[in-house]
């Protein structure tokens, strides 16, 4: 793998190209589409900007921004290794949704930084997606963009992975006829993916989210270590004080019915999954080892494991969601909220039919290009409704 | 051409796309191109940074940079609606040169954030268009980008024409046997273009250059009344005094041999052509409608007229200078300086044989798309030359 991927990533120089969509072979095409003709959509933007999106591609346009600090399980690499992984994310944004994505990884000093840079850069996109900016800081600064633009802001690995979660939840409650709100989550992991997939399953209606991190079972009691995600989490009564604070993971997800992993491989152990209740659900997606083997997750009891993983069925991962829900956001104007996130959940949950569905097919294939037409429809569809 | 051109610009919805150069249908190609696969090229560029042209677009993608303060003849109408110019440049980048360009317009407030902006991009392009951004701002912004970054920056409304006049002057010294080291230009206009035309024809060795502005002829006793671009022409010795501060245009092209027009229609009458040298070279560059009537202006004794219009020879047009200068530069890893852009009126210069050069064919066609390849193969071999 590694020396086929250095070689075609040499050979394509860049994965994505940018091209004219017209030739320009004659002074009549030089006038129109440039000077002096393209003065006319210009003066009519400038008697009304919300005509950009009429006469250009502004509309269908995205910035892909990272500051590289958080790259894949890389780290804090820097923005120039973290070009490859947004130009591969710019890929996908035009394989699966036909929309045009700038990969933009910036040299940044500080939240503030990032900032600037978006709110700066706005004017020329339709949308932000962040990515692979480092926890805690990503969550004030998509929460400030978010605040501060008119434009839909998205941070991919704080809330790509928690909606194709949701979905598989979602489809586990139809396949199984249960209802989340009897049951016990443990969360392991509980940083920017982490803190997004509890929310959203505390909105689903999960009855009890215990939560694991490095500092052990997340407790009242150790407040004052935790960062601002963490503290959040506890305010607003998403992760639930587990009675004793010096319970290990073990202990923890005993008589649990979802464990769900966003941390490190091989935490989840066999006899934890055995001790779990009857018929566990298990998302293992720590990459690219999952915190617990797919074929042992069965063979200890589980009836549902997802994982990161192409190689097996279920592969919980964000391009399920993203290229679809912008494509949606775009068309119909929308932006993304707490409401939206759950949307695209349904919208990637009902793509699979009653008759499909199994529990080796709770989610879509990553390679299946109905599913980003399908989640756009659903949310141009939602936004019509509302606006009739 | 008014609805002709807003219609096909709300037809296209954007001049250019983004579009990925590899089809994702396989998990195997999932998995090179994007994650896991991509994470080789990232470890490698995070151990040496200097790889990031060998494994991305980076190396063939600049950045086309405005903050829409100065739009075409339009003046300062905003971000927004100076989008569809962009995209107009980014299909020139594309049509002229195979180059990726990212048309950005951003919302800034200062000079300061137009650099922190380009300050923060410059890990994810080869190289920065700055583009209609109002004088003299655009100077100080410029001339602190190339300071501090180690890619090339150009701003194109300075250098662009003064590069194709360059190229003109050349061509028409091989023409006619005459040396510009013994003429007087008379230059109407010392704003952005203006002042790079004066700089880069005092070092082609133009004898005089008087300029011309709205206080006047340009003399050194008025020099407190002068922006900061017009007193370093004057503190650098580019522009001639003056020796009557009262000359108005008349009488300041009285004798001379060379008019540059880059101010407003109809400055120039046919009279002050009649009084100029024997045989003068007029550039009338003002957009849409030059300082003189072409035909009026060979009427009244010019030799040579070169204006902005399509409809004419001898058109002076930037998209003869930038595609073929940009593709030279990344593609030897150079930079723009004074050195290159006298390179790449010569390399201009030279595309035309000694054979085809005539009054009427002092510049190539703006539709020549051999220009750019001739342009950038000089700037290679230069590089390599000298490197060895």
């Amino acid at each position: 793998m590694r020396e086929k991927s250095l070689q075609v990533h040499e050979q394509l120089k860049g994965k994505i190209s940018v091209k004219s969509k017209v030739e320009v072979n004659s002074k009549e095409e030089l006038s129109l589409y440039y000077s002096p003709g393209v003065a006319e959509p210009s003066r009519e933007i400038a008697e009304n900007k919300q005509l950009v999106n009429k006469y250009t591609g502004r509309g269908n346009t995205v910035a892909i921004v990272s500051d590289g600090t958080a790259v894949l399980g890389l780290g804090n690499i820097g923005p120039e290794a973290a070009l490859p992984v947004m130009e591969g994310k710019s890929m996908l944004f035009s394989e699966f949704a036909d929309i045009y994505a700038y990969p933009l990884v910036i040299d940044s000093n500080s939240d503030q930084d990032v900032i600037d840079f978006c709110k700066m850069l706005a004017p020329s996109v339709g949308g932000i997606l962040l990515e692979d900016i480092k926890a805690p800081n990503c969550v004030n600064i998509e929460q400030t963009l978010i605040k501060e633009l008119d434009i839909p802001v998205f941070h991919d690995d704080q809330h790509g992975t928690a909606i194709v979660t949701t979905a598989a939840l979602l489809n586990l409650m139809r396949l199984t006829n249960k209802d989340v709100s009897e049951m016990t989550m443990v969360l392991s992991g509980t940083g920017a993916a982490g803190s997004s997939i509890a929310r959203m399953a505390k909105k689903l209606g999960v009855k009890t989210i215990y939560g694991f991190n490095i500092d052990g079972v997340i407790t009242a009691d150790k407040y004052d270590k935790y960062d601002d995600v963490v503290k959040s989490l506890i305010d607003e009564g998403v992760i639930t004080n587990h009675p004793n604070s010096d319970a290990d993971l073990a202990m923890a997800t005993e008589g649990a019915h979802i464990f769900v992993g966003v941390s490190a491989p091989g935490l989840l152990k066999p006899e934890m999954v055995q001790n779990m209740a009857t018929d566990p659900w298990i998302f293992a997606m720590a990459n690219p080892n999952p915190e617990i083997d797919p074929q042992t997750a069965i063979e200890a009891g589980a009836f549902f494991i997802g994982t990161g993983r192409s190689d097996y069925p279920n592969q919980v991962n964000n391009v399920l969601a993203f290229p679809g829900m912008f494509k949606g956001v775009l068309q119909s104007g929308a932006t993304i909220d707490e409401d939206m996130k759950l949307q695209v959940s349904h919208a990637l949950a009902s793509y699979i039919s009653d008759e499909e569905l199994a529990k080796d097919y709770i989610l879509p294939s990553t390679l299946d290009k109905g599913v980003a037409d399908s989640i756009a429809n659903v949310i141009i569809e939602g936004v019509r409704n509302e606006r009739n």
